[in-house]
C-alpha cells in the first residue's frame, strides 16, 4: 500500500453501524440477483459478443455507428427496456481513409506500422518525406524554439507505464492530445508519436488530437510501440546522420453528419422521482470493435439495470444512456446535457474503463450523505471493492450530471491492462475476462439497486475535485 | 512429467563416469566463456538488434534480403570471422503486394484483418466476393466432396495450442501447408484460414502454402486469430443465412531472382578435419523483422562461434551458415547441400526456434558415440538442459548433413510462446528475453566448443527417425 493515510481514511465509514433500508425485502432480493450475476451473468457478455460480432467497429458519425444504434435499440427492446429511443445530433465527422503508411527512408530503410490520429490532416498523395526530429518527452517538444520544426516531421516519445488507476494516461496523454498541434505551431509538416499505450504489439493506438484555433492541422499518426522503439534505436545508431521518414495517410473531414444517443428505461414505481442514470458509449474507433472500450461498459450497465428489475420494480426509474460520438470529442455527452439539463438526475454512474474487476468505490456525496455512501460501500465489500477516499468525478458521458452539479458514483475498474488495448485493433472480444466481467455486473447490480430504491434525494454532490475526465476520451 | 519412462531413460547417460578431454585446458577455458555468456552475453543481442533495426524485414529473393546479407557479412568480418562469403543461388520469387483486405459483406458487415500466404495468387482488382464454407478442421475439408466448393471461399479452422516442443505445429500446420490447395482442387475460388498460431492479436500469421502439381493457385490468406473467431461467431449467429466475404490481395510472382547463403568461419588448428556446421536463416517474411525467426538464431550461433574462439583456437573449423530463402521453401539449404555435398561435415547444429531457454539436448549419435553424447549432456546440465531420449533430426537448413547421413545435435528451445509470434508482424526485438537468450549462447558455446575440439570423428548419425523437419518452415 503506497499511501497508508489514504487507506486508513477509508476505514471509518465502512465501520459505521448501518440503518435498515426503507424496503429491507428489496435489499435481500437485490443481493440474490447480484450474487447470481457474480456466478453466472450471461447478459453483459452476450451484449458485448453481439455488438462486436454483428456490428463490429463503430466510428462516430458513420453508417457503422448508426448500425450500432439500431442493434442496441433492438437489444434493449428485446430485453424489456421501455422508452427506447435514438436521440440524434449533428456533428463534424472525420474518417480515417484507407491508406496509412510510414517508411524510414534513411539511413536504415524499413516500413513502420502507423495509424492516423483523429482529426489528422491527409498527406499529399504519394506521401510526404522529411527529416525526423526526435523529442524524448512532451516537455522537450514544448521547449523547442518557435519555427525550429519548419519542414520537419516531429516524432514525440514518452515512457507511459501500466497503472491500476490509469493515471499514466494523464502523464503521457498530452503527447497525443496536443503534441501534433504544438509541432504544427512550430512549423512541422507532420507529426508521429509513440502510441499512448503500454503493450508491445504492432497495433498503433489511435485517438483524438486537437489543433488549437489558428493552427492548421497537419498529418498526425501513431506508431505502434515496437515501431516507435525501433525508430528510436535508429536514431541511436545513425551516428548523427539525418533520419528521414515518408508518411502517407488519407483521412478526411466529411462535414456534418448525424450521430445519436440511445436511451432506454426500467421505469420506476414513482416515475416522478429523478432517475438513476447509467452511462457508457456506443461508438468505437474504426480500427477495432471496441469490446473493452466500450461495448462491455454498455453490457455491464444494461445487465445491471435488467438485474435490478428482476428483483422487483425499483422505486426510481433507471435510465441507460448509450452515448454516441464519445471518442471523437464527447459529442453525445454534450448533446444529452443540452437536451436534458432541466430534467434532474438523482445520481449518475458510468462504465467506460474496460471490463476488469472493480477494485474501489467512490462517490461525491460522502460528506453530504454519509449514510448512503456508507451503505453502498458496505454493500460492495463482499465483491472485493474497497471504499476510496477519493471524490467521484464521473465519466466522460456524464456531462449532464456535472452540469446539474449532481450526485456521482464511480465504480473504479482495474486499469492495469486497459492501455494495452485502448484504441487499438486488439480491443476484441477475446480480451474480455468473463470472471472479471461478472464481478462488474454484480457490483453494478448491487449499487444500482440500492440507488434506484433510495426514497430520499441523493443530495448535491461535492464538486471540489471535479475537472475534465480524461479516462474515456 | 507426462512420460516417466522417457524421463528415466534419460538418466543413465548423464550418470556415466566421464573420460577426460584430449585437451583438458580447453574445457576449463570453455566453461569460463560459457559461464560468462550466461551472465552477460551482448553479442547475440547486439546481432539481433542490429539486423532488425538496420535492415528489418528480409523477404526471400528481394533487395531487402540482399541488404540483410550485406549487413551480416560486414558483421562477421568485423567480428573476426574468416572466409566470409555470399554464395548466391537463383530462385522463383513471390512477393506479397501492398493490398490485403477482407470484409464480411453479409449478414454482418465488418472488416477482417488478413495477410496473404506465400505463393498465394492475387484476386482480381477490386476483390472477389463469394459465400464462405466453414470447415472446422483440416479433416473436414479433406472429406468435402469433389466439386463441392465450386465458386465458394473455403474457411479452414483448427484448435492449435501452445506446446513446449512446438508439436502442435504438426497438428495444425497442414491447414496452411496444403489446405488452400485442397480447397482449390475442390473448386474453391479462394481460401482463408485461421492463422496457424497461438496468440490473440490482430496480426495474421503468414507462411508458405503449397499447391499440388496441376492445381491452379488461388488467393489464399490468413486471418488473425481474433478475426477468425469473429467469423466463426458470425456463422453461429447467421441462422443459416449465407456468410459472404470479399477478399482483395495483390501478391505476385516475380520469376527468378537471386538469393544467397552467407558463410563465415572460425578456422581450426587442423583445417583438414571436417568442420562443425552451425546453421540459422537470414530471411524473414515481409511482415516482420524476424527477431525470433531467425535473427536471434543467427546471433546465437555467431556468438557461440566467437566465444569458442576466444577460449583458444579450436581444433576443427567452425563454419556458420546464415541460409537464405528458408521461409519460402528451404532454397538456401538445398543450394548449400548441392554445392557442398562432397565436403564432409563433422556435425551439424541449427538454431531456428526463437530465443527462449534451451530445455533439452538431443543427438543422433547417442548409440554410435555414447561417450561423446554423454560428455555433451553432462556439460550442459548446469544450464538446466536435460538429456533427451529423442533422436536429433536437425533443422531446416541442415540438408547438407542429412544428405551426407552425418551427425546432428539439436539444442531444443522452449517453444511455448514461439507460435504466438511466428510469421507475424509481432516478431520484433522487444520479444527477446535477454536472460533466456544468454542461456542459449552459453549452451551453444559449451556444445560447440566440445564438438570443435573433438579429435576423433563424430561418427555417422542415426537416421532411423529422420523426416521432414517442420519447425522452421
Amino acid at each position: 500500500m503506497k499511501n497508508l493515510a489514504l487507506a486508513l481514511a477509508a476505514l471509518p465509514l465502512t465501520a459505521l453501524a448501518l440503518p435498515a433500508l426503507a424496503q429491507p425485502g428489496d435489499l435481500a432480493a437485490l443481493e440474490t440477483v447480484a450474487d447470481r450475476a457474480l456466478a453466472a451473468d450471461a447478459i453483459a457478455y452476450g451484449f458485448t459478443e453481439g455488438l462486436t460480432t454483428e456490428v463490429g467497429p463503430r466510428q462516430a458519425g458513420t453508417e457503422a455507428e448508426a448500425r450500432g444504434r439500431a442493434w442496441a435499440m433492438a437489444w434493449l427492446k428485446a430485453n424489456g427496456f421501455a422508452n427506447v429511443a435514438d436521440e440524434p445530433f449533428e456533428m463534424e465527422t472525420w474518417v480515417p481513409g484507407d491508406i496509412a503508411r510510414a517508411r524510414v527512408t534513411g539511413p536504415f530503410a524499413q516500413d513502420l506500422v502507423v495509424l492516423p490520429l483523429g482529426d489528422s490532416a491527409a498527406t499529399p498523395q504519394g506521401g510526404i518525406e522529411a527529416e525526423v526530429v526526435f523529442f524524448r518527452t512532451f516537455e522537450d517538444l514544448r521547449a523547442a524554439p518557435e519555427g525550429s520544426l519548419k519542414g520537419k516531421i516531429a516524432y514525440i516519445s514518452h515512457q507511459m507505464r501500466q497503472a491500476q488507476d490509469g493515471s499514466h494516461y494523464g502523464f503521457a496523454g498530452p503527447v497525443r492530445w496536443v503534441g501534433p498541434g504544438i509541432a504544427a505551431s512550430k512549423g512541422a509538416v507532420a507529426a508521429v508519436i509513440k502510441s499512448i499505450g503500454t503493450d508491445h504489439h504492432r497495433n498503433p493506438h489511435t485517438g483524438g488530437t486537437d489543433f488549437a484555433a489558428g493552427v492548421k492541422p497537419i498529418p498526425a499518426g501513431a506508431l505502434s510501440l515496437p515501431d516507435a522503439e525501433n525508430l528510436e534505436r535508429m536514431f541511436a545508431r545513425a551516428g548523427g546522420k539525418p533520419v528521414t521518414l515518408r508518411l502517407e495517410m488519407n483521412p478526411r473531414q466529411l462535414g456534418k453528419t448525424t450521430s445519436g444517443n440511445v436511451v432506454g428505461e426500467i421505469v420506476g414505481r414513482n416515475p416522478a422521482l429523478p432517475p438513476v442514470l447509467l452511462a457508457c458509449h456506443l461508438d468505437s474507433w474504426w480500427n477495432s470493435p471496441g469490446a473493452f472500450d466500450d461495448a462491455a461498459g454498455c453490457g455491464i450497465i444494461a445487465a445491471a439495470a435488467k438485474n435490478v428489475a428482476s428483483a422487483g420494480q425499483p422505486l426510481r426509474t433507471i435510465r441507460v444512456l448509450f452515448a454516441g460520438a464519445e471518442e471523437v470529442g464527447l459529442h453525445g455527452s454534450v448533446a444529452y446535457s443540452k437536451a436534458h439539463i432541466n430534467e434532474p438526475i438523482a445520481v449518475g454512474l458510468e462504465s467506460d474503463f474496460g471490463a476488469d474487476r472493480i477494485w474501489r468505490f467512490e462517490s461525491n456525496f460522502r460528506e453530504s450523505n454519509p449514510d448512503l455512501h456508507a451503505r453502498l460501500a458496505r454493500a460492495v465489500a463482499r465483491f472485493g471493492v474497497a471504499n476510496s477516499p477519493l471524490v467521484a468525478t464521473g465519466g466522460a458521458d456524464l456531462n449532464v450530471v456535472r452540469d446539474q452539479k449532481g450526485a456521482l458514483v464511480d465504480l473504479q475498474q482495474d486499469g492495469t491492462r486497459y492501455f494495452d488495448l485502448h484504441h487499438t485493433p486488439d480491443d476484441t472480444l477475446d480480451k474480455i475476462d468473463i470472471v472479471q466481467l461478472r464481478q462488474n455486473v454484480a457490483v453494478w447490480t448491487q449499487v444500482t439497486g440500492i440507488l434506484a430504491n433510495e426514497q430520499n434525494g441523493i443530495l448535491t454532490g461535492n464538486f471540489e475535485r471535479t475537472g475534465p475526465d480524461v479516462m474515456g476520451d
